[in-house]
This record gives C-alpha cells, sequence and structure tokens, in this order.
C-alpha cells in the first residue's frame, strides 16, 4: 500500500516542538515551552454556576444538535463583546462561531486554497497556523520583520508575485511567537498593499485583551472598509481554552462558504461552551476580569523579565511585550541554539528552539521562545537563572 | 477578485435538505426531515449531576488545553465500552477522540487524499459524508444497492478500477438515508473484496446501539484481520449530539496522522464533553440506558410504519429497518418526488427528496427519507396521514 498518506499531510513533520511538550509533562521540568494561559485566571466559579443552571433549566439547548453557524445567544453575546471598543463588525459581515481560532484557519483555508495555492504568512509564525495551512495543500511564503516590525517591502513583493496568493495570515498584538506587536502606521500600511493587491487578510487576535497598556491599536479589521479582513477573535485566553471556542467576522461570501465547510468538518461547536460563553459574556463583570487577567500576566511578564535581566547579563537580546504571553529571545550568531535547547532541557528547563516557528525549519535559527504565562512565579525566577547559568557556560 | 472561493469548495452546493430543514424551524410544521435523536433519551440529570461534580472538584481537567489525541480518562471508557460485546480494538491499533463522527470523516479524507482522488460511497449515503469528502477535494464513485444489500459486483468494479480509490465509505447499520442493515455475509465479501484490492473501509457507526433487535452483527471492523478498517464510533445518538464527541479506531499508522491532522484543525475536542462523557461510561447504568433508549426508537418506528401501512395502502415501498432512525419510501415511477416533497411542505410536512443522498443529485430518484426519532407520536400519525393522502390526489 504505497502512497498511502496524502502529499500535504507528508509535508508536515512532527514537530520539535511537540518533542518539547512530551518532555514537560514530567513536573520536574519548568516549563517555558507551552502555550496554556494561566488557570488562575479562569472564570471558574460562574463557568459552573451558569452551567449548572443551564443543565438544570434548559439541558435540550445543549444537549441537542445545533445549527451549522453557531448559537445565536453566542453570536450576539460576542458580537457585542468584540465590538465593544472599536468596530470590528461592518454591515455586510457575517459571524460565526468556530471550534476555537485552529478551525478557522482549517476552514479559511479549505474555503479560499486549491492544492498548491500560496499562502503568505508573516515569519517566524504560530507554528499551529504553518501546519494547518500546509495540511490544507496551500504553499506558505513568508515576510520578515525588521525591528519588531513587518517588512513591507517584503510584503509587497509577496503580494505582488506570481501566482496571485489566496490570504495572508498575521497575529498583530502579541505575536506568537515574538511577543512584538504591530504599530498602527503598519497596520494602515499592509491595509493599503492588501487593497492594491486585492489579498484577503487572516486577522488572529488570540491575545489581544491580554495587553499591559492602557491604550489598544484598533484592529487592521476595524480599519478597513473593503471587506480584506476576515478575523479571528478566540475565547481561549479570556475565558478558558478547554471550552474550544472563538468566533470568526467576516465578509458573506466567504465566511457563508465556511459555514458549508464546518458543517462537513464538524456539524457545529460545542453547544455547552457556546451557551455557557453566552451567558458569561452577558453577565459576568468581563471589565474587572480582563483587568485581573492583565495583571497576573503583567506581574508574571515583569517578573521574567527583571530576572532575564539580572541572570542573562546582556549576553542575548529579546522582545519586551506589551501584552499577551510569549517573549522571543536571540543568541549570538556563534552560538548553536538546538544545542542550547537541548543542554536546558537536561537542566530541566524547556524552551522552544527559534526554528520550529519557521516554514523551513533546517534554516539556521538563532532564537528561541519562552513562554510567561504557565509557570509559577518561583518557577519563572529559577528557569531563568539556570538559563543564564548556562549561558554562562 | 475572481477564482476567489477553492473548486473543492465549490463543488458543494447548498442542499436542498438544508432548505428543507430551515423551513423546519416554522413549529406549524411536522418535521419527518430531521436527524435529531430523540430528546426524551438523553441521561440529562446523570449528565447535570457529574458536570456539576467535574466543574467544583477538578475544573482545570475540564478548563485547559488538552491533548489533541484525547482526553485520557475519555480514552479508556470509551475503548472499553465500544469493545463490550465485540472485538473493535486491535493489538496495533490507535483511539482518538474527535469532535463528533462529522470530524473523522474530514481528518480521515485530508489525510489519504490528494486532490483528484477517488473516495467510493455507498450510495444513496449519508449527505454530510458526501459533502466532506468533496470539500477534501476528493472525487466520489458510488455503489449502489439490490434488495437492500449493497452491490458486490459495483464494488469490486469500483475497487478495481483506475485511479486506486482511496478508500471506501459506509454506515453498515440502519443506514442513512434507507434505515438497512448490511448482512453478516455481504460484511465478510466487503472485507475479502478490500483484502483483494488493499482498499481502506471507513465503517460509520452511529446508530449501531439503536437496534431493535437482540442480537448485533459484528461490526466490519470486528471482523478485520488486516488493518483495513477505520472504524468511527459516536457518541452523538447514545448520549447527546450537543456534546460532539466520538472516537475513532484502528491503525496507527493512519490515526497517527489524524492526530497531526486534527491538531490543525481544531487543537483538541471540548474537554468538558469528553471528561463529562467518560465518567457517564464509567459509572452510569448504559445497558440500561441503551435499553430504554431502544424501546423509545422502536416503538417510535412500529408507530411509523403501522401508520404508513394503513395509510400509504401499498401506493409505494418502504424499508422496515431493525434499529436506527430513517425509513426511506420509494414511490412509483411516474411520479414526480420532488413535486411531492413541495406538496408535502405546503400541507406542513417535511420529508427530504431521496436524491439529496446521492452523487449526482440531478439523476432521476424515487425515493424519500422520512425520520422517526423527532416527532412526537401525535405527529407521527398525523404527519403519516397527510401524506397517505396526498397520495391519493
Amino acid at each position: 500500500m504505497n502512497d498511502l498518506i496524502s502529499r500535504k499531510m507528508q509535508s508536515v513533520k512532527a514537530s520539535a516542538i511537540r518533542e518539547i511538550l512530551k518532555a514537560t509533562s514530567n513536573p520536574d521540568i519548568i516549563s517555558f515551552a507551552g502555550g496554556n494561559p494561566a488557570p488562575e485566571t479562569f472564570p471558574v466559579e460562574a463557568i459552573r454556576e451558569i452551567s449548572d443552571r443551564i443543565l438544570s433549566e434548559n439541558p435540550y439547548s445543549v444537549l441537542q444538535y445545533g445549527i451549522t453557524e453557531g448559537d445565536s445567544d453566542f453570536l450576539k453575546q460576542a458580537n457585542i463583546f468584540f465590538n465593544r471598543n472599536e468596530q470590528v463588525t461592518k454591515d455586510n459581515d457575517m459571524i460565526i462561531s468556530a471550534t476555537g481560532s485552529q478551525q478557522i484557519m482549517d476552514l479559511l483555508s479549505k474555503t479560499l486554497c486549491n492544492e498548491g495555492d500560496i499562502i503568505v504568512s508573516e515569519e517566524p509564525a504560530f507554528l499551529g497556523a504553518l501546519n494547518c495551512f500546509k495540511e490544507n495543500g496551500a504553499l506558505l511564503r513568508g515576510v520578515g520583520f525588521k525591528n519588531e516590525q513587518l517588512d513591507l517591502e517584503a510584503l509587497e513583493e509577496a503580494f505582488a508575485s506570481s501566482p496571485k496568493p489566496k490570504f495572508f495570515y498575521t497575529i498583530p498584538n502579541f505575536q506568537n511567537p515574538m511577543g512584538t506587536t504591530m504599530s498602527l502606521e503598519v497596520r494602515r500600511q499592509v491595509l493599503a498593499l492588501a487593497k492594491k493587491y486585492q489579498i484577503i487578510i487572516l486577522e488572529d487576535n488570540p491575545y489581544g485583551a491580554i495587553r499591559f497598556t492602557d491604550q489598544a491599536i484598533p484592529s487592521i479589521k476595524s480599519l478597513d472598509q473593503d471587506d480584506l479582513v476576515i478575523y479571528a477573535a478566540s475565547l481561549s485566553k479570556i475565558m478558558a481554552p478547554g471550552m474550544r471556542l472563538a468566533v470568526c467576522i467576516g465578509r458573506k461570501d466567504i465566511v457563508g462558504k465556511m459555514v458549508v465547510a464546518k458543517q462537513g468538518a464538524d456539524v457545529h461547536t460545542n453547544l455547552w461552551a457556546q451557551k455557557v460563553s453566552a451567558k458569561l459574556l452577558e453577565t459576568y463583570d468581563m471589565d474587572k476580569h480582563l483587568k485581573y487577567l492583565r495583571e497576573v500576566y503583567q506581574k508574571k511578564c515583569e517578573l521574567m523579565l527583571k530576572t532575564m535581566d539580572q541572570a542573562f547579563k546582556q549576553r542575548v537580546t529579546y522582545t519586551r511585550p506589551k501584552g499577551g504571553m510569549f517573549i522571543w529571545v536571540t543568541m549570538p550568531d556563534h552560538i548553536d541554539v538546538n544545542e542550547f535547547v537541548q543542554k536546558a532541557l537536561k537542566h530541566r528547563v524547556a524552551i522552544v528552539p527559534g526554528a520550529s516557528f519557521y516554514i523551513d525549519d533546517s534554516l539556521p535559527c538563532h532564537s528561541f521562545r519562552m513562554n510567561f504565562s504557565t509557570p509559577s512565579d518561583e518557577n519563572i525566577i529559577k528557569g531563568v537563572r539556570i538559563l543564564g547559568e548556562l549561558m554562562g557556560k
């Protein structure tokens, strides 16, 4: 039985990150490798109460089949929530629920891409997005960063190339893996280029609410007057990721086709998650919740940066995120990062080699990713100090 | 912006069934069109109690990210449950959780098929499967039935054709849409042909537990000694469909790749559904539950058949299911079924035209599908009588 597995699935290798995450199931290992939200921020009591009320009063609303587009209560509340501070949803837009933002990447690739079509992605980028695009048969073209901002010349070159790309993928806020944020000016220019070349943008915003500054930069979607942006808004980081819940907002011709694709993918998203989240968004003090969540993340981020400043002694450079969950560390050129990552793992600290976040992970990369949302304060200090010692050796 | 939507998604049209189901949201309409399980069979109290206990005692097990393969408690209990009466899981098999059986179809197509590859399906077949396969870029080849059994000559012809098909899709128990069951002898022959031509079988078994007879026919998977069958076992009909939960059991090289595809599709299945179902399978009297469920469905099926015998007066023929949720009615050749379906809808009874379940739905089809699990007893009698009257006109 040759040629059993499809070409597109053969193109995705078991990733280094997966192997490292497996190692972190060992509780003796301090993990800066994952991307789990801080569990102390989950609104556990509210979820329990709301869940119990729904299962007592209206169990069939949670247990029977639902419609593919999403539960109407949930869509209504999510639409209100994600439009509180800016106009994300435009007049001609459609909003649908998804089984996490990951599903939005999957459905959009399926809806727009024939096998061999091009998707442009910022690079380094969220590994789950890159793999998902490959698994849908797309070819990837990366656009790098200069001084922590997207390289707009490279972006224009990618947009102008033939065959025309199907869409451009970006996380503008507190990017994964770098923790950096796209400036307002760059957002405007990305949009102008998308308009010039008529390229769809998939704006993925999982971390937008976890910001440590008062003022949010407007989403690309809110700036878009030309129906170019498909917006993915996740509830994983502001509510609870185990629920697997997100919404997708965008023009009807595309999002409507994504509904057809979703019908074939999982019929609809788990109704308990939708109903509980709808009630939470409607009745819970989300402003207070987000304020608390930001404080927790900011404290962890500052603790990690402060400890890094002391322990790393300027032997490496790193980003100083204004939100999100990740810090991106770049080592001097003469150091082999993969070796450093293995050495760190032997000393029971897990980090992710930067190459994992590149389309071609065999190219040299001098960076690694650190996560500050999951480890305890004690482990942040302990783990960073171990890394610092290893840098000295 | 031409060529915006991918070829594969353009190949799927908004289906007749979708339009009919929309009409059935009108409560004045008696719907025999849907495929919802009978809500009175949902173990509501047990789900509520277990859910509350988990959210009180171990909320993070439900709310944090989980692993893609599935929650280990759930996989353990599901594996025990689906192997109670026959050996479905073989030594080299892997079991994973899925967001409903629909996702298993999606992941298997993605894992095995390049654009333009062939999938063989029984025909008529579950519409959600046919659309899912098309949306993954596969071309479909149908194999029909003779005397309610799969046409084995046509199956061999399909298996032997070039290019070699990637897999064969079937619902052997209480098939959707016909309600018919594949005999043990045909199961053995399907397996022998799959072995001869080395074709993977996707055995979809959503209705297996809803049988009205004492003895179950062994699953094709349990008969398979050659790692040819990928088995999809849904919890939608025996627990609650809103949870979106199923397991996939099969050989590691394929199911392992499906895990990679699932990581890109939705990372993992909702953990609340997995944890609640694990506890339910472990602690609830599932034998008693299934006995009750079978009684409810058998009573509804018998009521519908009895009323049909009286009201239809042998002007049409129909299957007499031994389980499941559907009856397949075939009208005389001179009657236009699509017209009859529209006439029925005007008289407030919704049924699904048989052509919807064919790969090419423009070909003439003289059948329609009736569902007996969702309507009340009163509506079963009322709706069938209306259809009977319309047949006389």
